[in-house]
């Protein structure tokens, strides 16, 4: 079917009126041609990161060398840091650490969680959804395997019995946003601990751990926190279970009196206890300066775009008959919108010959990735209009 | 006791006969006049760090986005790095992975080595000494505890019985050097894995884990690598053992064919089933170029100069009147010189007074960090003679 071009002006006058329009300026715009719908997969570039990366690279550690885990406190950027994100998804101070990467941090919440759960004797039962992201089924899966006193459901419908349910808040195909509040309760109401992925969730939805009744979250800041390529995940864990709060990683970062080196490992209070290993100290300033951006922007004005974003690629997507698989704000979180077609993969090639970019799922899946900070309303215009140009 | 300051002019001697001497330019140096004698803990930064930190934040990333993890190949980073240090350590292409802090990496390859040792159905038995890096120890003490059927032997005169051992190449308090070669085959034949901890080996001595009969090993790549704070640690695994190489911490960059999201985990083979998560890329930079200047200087020549330096530090140490608790090379590994004295705590704040940075480990030991790239003979001539000094 061929349809005539879309007016543009529509999309004019959205950027036109977006109070956030100014928070692009914040970031390296490489080619100005270039149309980037995929931050949720790897955010932009912060200008200030560049800054902060060189203060390290170039001035901290040249200049103070050792003397610096102490005299810039580097011992601690990780608690800081995670300090530094807590509010963007409504946590409280202390209950956040900025740290290893997300499969790491999932693989010790989902520890936390079965350590967490009385112990009957009686077998463990972890539920995923089998189409679940990837990476949290296969964590779930390679704890399982270890351990013979652990069963996995694939499906969260029946929760009777279940002991641990991992999911994540938003889904990473469709973008449709769960209820936190409710599903934490629903969870608990059968005995069973939450594990959330917040991965497609921090940065573009405000989330609220504490009001939501959330017990454990973990989750990426190089998507729309714009952390920068392989930045260091978060781990959350309510206050009301940290003296609980137990794992079986334990690294040197996570030892009371950790220069007192002939001690037995006795883990520090506090979320410090998921600390391991010497930090990142380069990319954790990457992920500081990505998350400080989000944080001066606003997260209730960022989510508020993301739901006009989302608005307005999903009609402009349906007046020009192309399908989509994500629901309409505010059932979706508004961090992407899905096209569904079964050339997606070729799609995807040719609107990158065209310097549009955006992400694909197989079989059938183009995500539209709309981060508030860095996407115009013309950019989903464009896009939109030219993979309608090319299907026809 | 008071005694005539040494006379520096062997030290002069020996630096202008150092055919290494020149590497140090290849360093930022902050501060010409102080003397950092503390690379064992953080080698300093490398000037061509810089240049590929800021290649990476600066143009691949802003420029190339989401393209750049095939475009640069990003994704396979983690082992691009450990192949490039393999030859550092001995080990064959293949064989090295970059990735995590070495905690993880230890908690992953004392899980591999447990799951490499038959199952009879009988308990297991780690072994490490109760003098262990504390890493080491907390790591064991950690998988330990998650597990009922797993017992701690604190020691490793007598291995009968014992499954695994983990232990540290090089001594981090006197620097001494085990005998790689006879201690895993003597660990062998009682039945046990070795996992080796090379963090205060890599870099500085010439260890071979090919001819060593080594099975897995771990270390850090801040220390004499010069990969930056926190910079991520390597795991090796003999190549003989990657068809039976199980680990529980399931990453979706350990998935055979990564974006094909649907399908249930699937290890990829070798020793990319120990990849996790998606790899620090600009922390894995960092390392990468710190590892290409011992590559470029030769661990040989490194080395050399290392069992040299600490020579010419015991014998001068000696001829002051300062004690050490390290053996005289070959026995030590020549990384760093230890000093015992009764207040090296406070000996070690009036050193960095004068501009001289030791470290120190309690309850008496200064160790005096001796990183062959970057320590000349007259650091270590005016850091001893200005300790003996402040002793008198």
């Amino acid at each position: 079917m061929s349809q005539p071009p879309p007016d543009p002006s529509d999309a004019e006058a959205l950027d036109a009126a977006d109070p956030l329009t100014r928070w692009r300026d914040e970031f390296v715009i490489g080619d100005p041609d270039l149309v980037y719908l995929d931050g949720n997969s790897l955010g932009m570039t912060p200008k200030r990161t560049i800054a902060a990366v060189r203060e390290i690279v170039e001035t901290q550690w040249p200049g103070d060398l050792i003397t610096s885990w102490w005299k810039h406190d580097w011992l601690n950027l990780p608690l800081t840091v995670g300090d530094e994100l807590a509010p963007i998804i409504g946590a409280q101070p202390g209950e956040v650490v900025v740290n290893e990467s997300t499969t790491v941090c999932l693989f010790q919440l989902v520890n936390v969680a079965l350590n967490l759960v009385d112990d009957s004797g009686a077998d463990r039962v972890i539920a995923v959804e089998d189409t679940e992201f990837p990476t949290d089924r296969y964590v779930v899966d390679g704890i399982a395997r270890q351990r013979p006193d652990i069963r996995v459901q694939a499906g969260l419908d029946d929760l009777d019995g279940v002991d641990v349910v991992v999911r994540s808040l938003v889904d990473y195909r469709t973008a449709e946003l769960h209820d936190i509040t409710a599903e934490t309760a629903r969870a608990r109401s059968a005995g069973a601990v939450t594990v959330w992925d917040l991965s497609h969730t921090a940065g573009v939805v405000p989330v609220d751990l504490t009001a939501g009744g959330a017990e454990l979250a973990a989750g990426c800041t190089y998507k729309f926190l714009n952390g920068g390529p392989g930045a260091p995940a978060f781990s959350y864990v309510r206050t009301e279970l940290h003296d609980r709060l137990r794992q079986p990683i334990h690294g040197w970062f996570a030892q009371q009196n950790q220069f007192d080196m002939d001690e037995p490992f006795s883990a520090r209070p506090g979320i410090a206890a998921l600390m391991n290993g010497t930090p990142s100290v380069i990319g954790l300033t990457a992920a500081r300066a990505g998350i400080s951006v989000t944080a001066d922007a606003g997260i209730e004005a960022i989510a508020a775009k993301a739901r006009r974003l989302a608005t307005y690629a999903i009609d402009l997507a349906e007046s020009l008959g192309l399908r989509t698989s994500t629901p309409r704000p505010p059932a979706s979180s508004g961090g992407h919108v899905s096209i569904i077609h079964r050339d997606a993969a070729a799609l995807q090639g040719q609107l990158a010959d065209r310097k549009i970019v955006v992400d694909k799922r197989d079989p059938d899946v183009l995500r539209l990735g709309l981060s508030p900070l860095t996407t115009r309303f013309r950019d989903v215009h464009l896009a939109l209009s030219t993979l309608r140009e090319i299907c026809d």
